[in-house]
Protein backbone atom coordinates (compact mmCIF):
# COMPACT_ATOMS: atom_id res chain seq x y z
CA UNK A 1 0.00 0.00 0.00
CA UNK A 2 1.27 3.46 -0.96
CA UNK A 3 3.16 4.93 2.20
CA UNK A 4 1.11 7.96 2.29
CA UNK A 5 -0.98 10.09 5.03
CA UNK A 6 -3.61 12.18 3.50
CA UNK A 7 -5.92 12.77 6.95
CA UNK A 8 -5.19 12.85 10.53
CA UNK A 9 -9.00 13.20 12.00
CA UNK A 10 -9.42 14.05 16.14
CA UNK A 11 -12.42 12.95 17.20
CA UNK A 12 -14.24 16.08 19.85
CA UNK A 13 -16.28 16.14 22.08
CA UNK A 14 -17.30 19.76 21.19
CA UNK A 15 -16.42 21.18 17.88
CA UNK A 16 -17.04 24.78 18.48
CA UNK A 17 -15.04 25.03 21.51
CA UNK A 18 -12.10 23.24 19.58
CA UNK A 19 -12.68 25.36 16.41
CA UNK A 20 -12.39 28.32 18.33
CA UNK A 21 -9.12 27.30 19.56
CA UNK A 22 -7.21 25.92 16.47
CA UNK A 23 -8.35 28.51 14.83
CA UNK A 24 -8.59 31.94 17.20
CA UNK A 25 -5.91 31.15 19.46
CA UNK A 26 -3.29 29.10 16.88
CA UNK A 27 -4.13 31.34 14.57
CA UNK A 28 -4.54 28.58 11.87
CA UNK A 29 -7.20 29.16 8.88
CA UNK A 30 -10.10 26.61 8.36
CA UNK A 31 -11.04 25.41 5.15
CA UNK A 32 -14.32 26.29 3.78
CA UNK A 33 -17.43 25.90 6.82
CA UNK A 34 -18.57 22.07 5.72
CA UNK A 35 -21.49 21.33 8.70
CA UNK A 36 -20.00 19.51 11.33
CA UNK A 37 -16.65 19.08 10.89
CA UNK A 38 -13.31 21.43 10.38
CA UNK A 39 -10.46 20.90 8.41
CA UNK A 40 -6.95 22.54 8.23
CA UNK A 41 -4.95 22.30 5.43
CA UNK A 42 -1.11 21.22 6.62
CA UNK A 43 1.99 20.40 4.62
CA UNK A 44 1.04 17.35 2.50
CA UNK A 45 -2.08 16.47 5.06
CA UNK A 46 -5.18 17.46 6.61
CA UNK A 47 -6.08 17.30 10.56
CA UNK A 48 -10.05 17.10 10.85
CA UNK A 49 -11.83 17.96 14.03
CA UNK A 50 -15.53 15.61 13.98
CA UNK A 51 -17.09 14.67 17.10
CA UNK A 52 -15.74 11.54 18.27
CA UNK A 53 -19.33 10.01 18.73
CA UNK A 54 -20.14 10.41 14.75
CA UNK A 55 -15.89 8.70 13.91
CA UNK A 56 -17.03 5.80 15.89
CA UNK A 57 -20.04 5.51 14.22
CA UNK A 58 -18.59 6.35 11.00
CA UNK A 59 -16.43 3.06 11.98
CA UNK A 60 -19.03 0.77 13.42
CA UNK A 61 -17.31 1.12 16.74
CA UNK A 62 -18.24 2.15 20.36
CA UNK A 63 -16.95 5.26 21.01
CA UNK A 64 -15.89 4.09 24.89
CA UNK A 65 -12.40 5.55 24.63
CA UNK A 66 -11.38 7.48 28.09
CA UNK A 67 -7.96 8.82 29.35
CA UNK A 68 -4.87 9.48 27.21
CA UNK A 69 -5.75 8.56 23.67
CA UNK A 70 -2.35 7.45 22.96
CA UNK A 71 -1.60 9.07 20.50
CA UNK A 72 1.00 12.97 20.36
CA UNK A 73 1.08 15.17 17.07
CA UNK A 74 4.40 17.29 16.62
CA UNK A 75 5.60 20.85 14.79
CA UNK A 76 9.37 20.33 14.35
CA UNK A 77 10.62 23.95 14.42
CA UNK A 78 14.12 25.52 13.55
CA UNK A 79 15.91 26.47 16.70
CA UNK A 80 15.34 25.88 20.29
CA UNK A 81 14.97 29.78 20.53
CA UNK A 82 11.89 29.10 18.02
CA UNK A 83 10.55 26.83 20.61
CA UNK A 84 10.60 29.25 23.29
CA UNK A 85 9.40 31.84 21.38
CA UNK A 86 6.10 29.65 20.29
CA UNK A 87 5.65 28.54 23.82
CA UNK A 88 6.09 32.21 25.40
CA UNK A 89 3.40 33.05 22.57
CA UNK A 90 1.14 29.75 23.90
CA UNK A 91 1.39 30.84 27.72
CA UNK A 92 0.43 34.31 26.85
CA UNK A 93 -2.62 32.97 25.22
CA UNK A 94 -3.63 31.10 28.05
CA UNK A 95 -3.24 28.10 26.75
CA UNK A 96 -2.56 24.58 28.83
CA UNK A 97 1.87 23.88 28.81
CA UNK A 98 2.08 20.75 29.78
CA UNK A 99 5.81 20.48 29.76
CA UNK A 100 7.57 23.59 29.68
CA UNK A 101 10.24 22.99 26.54
CA UNK A 102 13.92 21.81 27.91
CA UNK A 103 16.60 19.46 26.39
CA UNK A 104 15.79 15.38 26.08
CA UNK A 105 17.34 12.51 25.87
CA UNK A 106 17.77 12.56 22.23
CA UNK A 107 19.75 15.21 21.86
CA UNK A 108 16.69 17.48 20.81
CA UNK A 109 15.01 20.22 22.61
CA UNK A 110 10.87 19.87 23.19
CA UNK A 111 7.72 20.59 24.92
CA UNK A 112 4.45 19.78 25.39
CA UNK A 113 0.74 21.89 25.34
CA UNK A 114 -2.83 20.35 25.53
CA UNK A 115 -5.35 21.22 23.39
CA UNK A 116 -9.07 22.03 25.51
CA UNK A 117 -9.29 18.30 25.25
CA UNK A 118 -6.36 17.22 26.16
CA UNK A 119 -4.76 16.13 22.62
CA UNK A 120 -1.13 16.75 23.14
CA UNK A 121 1.05 18.46 20.58
CA UNK A 122 4.93 18.83 20.66
CA UNK A 123 6.91 21.39 19.62
CA UNK A 124 10.10 20.42 18.82
CA UNK A 125 13.56 21.12 17.58
CA UNK A 126 15.51 18.30 16.27
CA UNK A 127 19.29 18.78 15.31
CA UNK A 128 19.23 15.65 13.59
CA UNK A 129 16.45 16.10 11.09
CA UNK A 130 16.79 17.82 7.58
CA UNK A 131 14.21 20.35 6.72
CA UNK A 132 13.35 21.98 3.50
CA UNK A 133 12.22 25.92 3.02
CA UNK A 134 8.92 24.52 3.25
CA UNK A 135 9.14 23.11 6.57
CA UNK A 136 9.02 19.32 5.66
CA UNK A 137 11.41 16.72 6.98
CA UNK A 138 13.79 16.34 4.10
CA UNK A 139 15.72 13.95 6.22
CA UNK A 140 15.52 10.19 3.95
CA UNK A 141 17.15 7.70 6.59
CA UNK B 1 1.89 29.24 14.98
CA UNK B 2 2.45 27.70 12.21
CA UNK B 3 -0.12 25.28 10.63
CA UNK B 4 2.15 22.46 10.08
CA UNK B 5 2.34 19.04 10.96
CA UNK B 6 5.83 17.00 11.45
CA UNK B 7 4.65 13.99 13.41
CA UNK B 8 1.68 11.31 14.30
CA UNK B 9 3.09 9.47 17.20
CA UNK B 10 0.69 6.29 17.77
CA UNK B 11 1.45 4.75 20.81
CA UNK B 12 2.03 1.43 21.28
CA UNK B 13 1.40 -2.02 23.34
CA UNK B 14 3.79 -3.94 21.31
CA UNK B 15 6.73 -1.81 19.21
CA UNK B 16 7.64 -5.49 17.28
CA UNK B 17 4.65 -6.29 16.54
CA UNK B 18 3.01 -3.33 15.13
CA UNK B 19 6.46 -3.07 13.11
CA UNK B 20 5.95 -5.75 11.84
CA UNK B 21 2.45 -4.99 10.67
CA UNK B 22 3.42 -1.47 8.94
CA UNK B 23 6.91 -3.00 7.16
CA UNK B 24 5.39 -6.11 6.55
CA UNK B 25 1.77 -6.69 5.89
CA UNK B 26 1.73 -2.81 4.72
CA UNK B 27 4.70 -2.88 3.08
CA UNK B 28 5.92 0.42 4.34
CA UNK B 29 9.75 0.90 4.03
CA UNK B 30 11.11 2.60 8.36
CA UNK B 31 13.30 5.26 8.23
CA UNK B 32 17.08 4.07 10.00
CA UNK B 33 16.38 1.62 12.44
CA UNK B 34 16.70 3.72 16.23
CA UNK B 35 16.20 1.88 19.30
CA UNK B 36 12.64 1.56 20.58
CA UNK B 37 11.21 3.38 17.75
CA UNK B 38 10.07 3.21 14.11
CA UNK B 39 9.64 5.83 11.85
CA UNK B 40 7.71 6.00 8.75
CA UNK B 41 8.12 8.70 6.59
CA UNK B 42 4.99 9.60 4.96
CA UNK B 43 3.89 12.88 2.69
CA UNK B 44 5.02 16.09 4.30
CA UNK B 45 5.05 14.19 7.66
CA UNK B 46 6.24 11.49 9.76
CA UNK B 47 4.13 8.61 11.52
CA UNK B 48 5.89 7.06 14.38
CA UNK B 49 5.73 4.16 16.77
CA UNK B 50 6.41 4.67 20.38
CA UNK B 51 5.43 2.77 23.43
CA UNK B 52 2.77 4.17 24.87
CA UNK B 53 3.95 4.00 28.47
CA UNK B 54 7.08 5.97 27.41
CA UNK B 55 4.82 8.25 24.87
CA UNK B 56 2.80 9.32 28.45
CA UNK B 57 5.69 9.45 30.47
CA UNK B 58 7.11 12.12 27.60
CA UNK B 59 4.38 14.68 28.49
CA UNK B 60 4.65 13.77 31.71
CA UNK B 61 0.87 12.39 31.88
CA UNK B 62 -0.79 8.66 32.98
CA UNK B 63 -1.03 6.18 30.55
CA UNK B 64 -4.54 5.56 31.68
CA UNK B 65 -6.24 4.98 28.43
CA UNK B 66 -8.88 2.36 27.63
CA UNK B 67 -11.02 1.83 24.61
CA UNK B 68 -11.29 4.00 21.54
CA UNK B 69 -8.46 6.44 20.64
CA UNK B 70 -10.89 9.03 19.56
CA UNK B 71 -8.90 9.35 16.14
CA UNK B 72 -8.32 7.94 12.99
CA UNK B 73 -5.87 8.13 9.73
CA UNK B 74 -6.74 8.28 6.65
CA UNK B 75 -5.50 7.75 2.62
CA UNK B 76 -6.94 9.15 -0.27
CA UNK B 77 -7.01 6.98 -3.76
CA UNK B 78 -7.98 8.17 -6.91
CA UNK B 79 -11.20 5.70 -7.52
CA UNK B 80 -13.84 3.60 -6.24
CA UNK B 81 -11.63 0.95 -8.33
CA UNK B 82 -8.26 1.55 -6.65
CA UNK B 83 -9.87 1.66 -2.73
CA UNK B 84 -11.60 -1.70 -3.75
CA UNK B 85 -8.33 -2.98 -4.68
CA UNK B 86 -6.47 -2.10 -1.73
CA UNK B 87 -9.28 -3.60 0.64
CA UNK B 88 -8.75 -7.17 -1.63
CA UNK B 89 -4.97 -7.26 -0.62
CA UNK B 90 -5.69 -6.15 2.90
CA UNK B 91 -8.13 -8.99 3.13
CA UNK B 92 -5.83 -11.83 1.50
CA UNK B 93 -2.66 -10.50 3.97
CA UNK B 94 -5.29 -11.35 7.06
CA UNK B 95 -5.95 -7.52 8.07
CA UNK B 96 -8.93 -6.91 10.44
CA UNK B 97 -11.45 -5.24 7.88
CA UNK B 98 -13.28 -2.59 10.21
CA UNK B 99 -15.94 -1.87 7.48
CA UNK B 100 -15.85 -3.03 4.05
CA UNK B 101 -15.80 0.01 1.91
CA UNK B 102 -18.94 1.21 0.23
CA UNK B 103 -20.70 4.52 -0.91
CA UNK B 104 -20.76 7.21 1.89
CA UNK B 105 -22.82 10.06 3.10
CA UNK B 106 -20.66 13.20 2.29
CA UNK B 107 -20.89 11.40 -1.70
CA UNK B 108 -17.56 9.46 -1.40
CA UNK B 109 -16.82 5.93 -1.31
CA UNK B 110 -14.74 4.55 2.06
CA UNK B 111 -13.91 1.77 4.44
CA UNK B 112 -11.80 1.00 7.59
CA UNK B 113 -9.44 -1.52 8.55
CA UNK B 114 -7.82 -2.03 12.00
CA UNK B 115 -3.60 -2.84 12.76
CA UNK B 116 -3.64 -5.00 15.66
CA UNK B 117 -3.40 -2.46 18.17
CA UNK B 118 -6.82 -1.21 16.95
CA UNK B 119 -5.80 2.44 15.23
CA UNK B 120 -7.85 2.32 12.75
CA UNK B 121 -7.47 4.02 9.21
CA UNK B 122 -10.01 4.69 6.43
CA UNK B 123 -9.32 4.35 2.57
CA UNK B 124 -11.35 6.65 0.80
CA UNK B 125 -11.80 8.15 -2.21
CA UNK B 126 -13.14 11.30 -2.40
CA UNK B 127 -14.45 13.26 -5.63
CA UNK B 128 -14.87 16.50 -3.90
CA UNK B 129 -10.90 16.75 -3.18
CA UNK B 130 -8.11 17.41 -5.79
CA UNK B 131 -4.92 15.65 -5.69
CA UNK B 132 -1.64 16.33 -6.55
CA UNK B 133 0.76 13.93 -8.90
CA UNK B 134 2.09 13.43 -5.55
CA UNK B 135 -0.87 12.36 -4.27
CA UNK B 136 -0.83 15.31 -1.87
CA UNK B 137 -4.51 16.88 -1.30
CA UNK B 138 -4.35 19.94 -3.04
CA UNK B 139 -7.64 21.65 -2.72
CA UNK B 140 -7.53 25.01 -0.65
CA UNK B 141 -11.51 25.69 0.24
Amino acid sequence: MKQKLNFITIGVKDLEKMRNFYSNILGWIPLKVSDGIVFFKMNGSILALFPENELAADIGIENDGTGFKRFTLAINFGSEKEVDEQFEILDAGKVKIIKPPAKVFWGGYSGYFADPENNYWELAYNPFLEMDAQGNISSDE
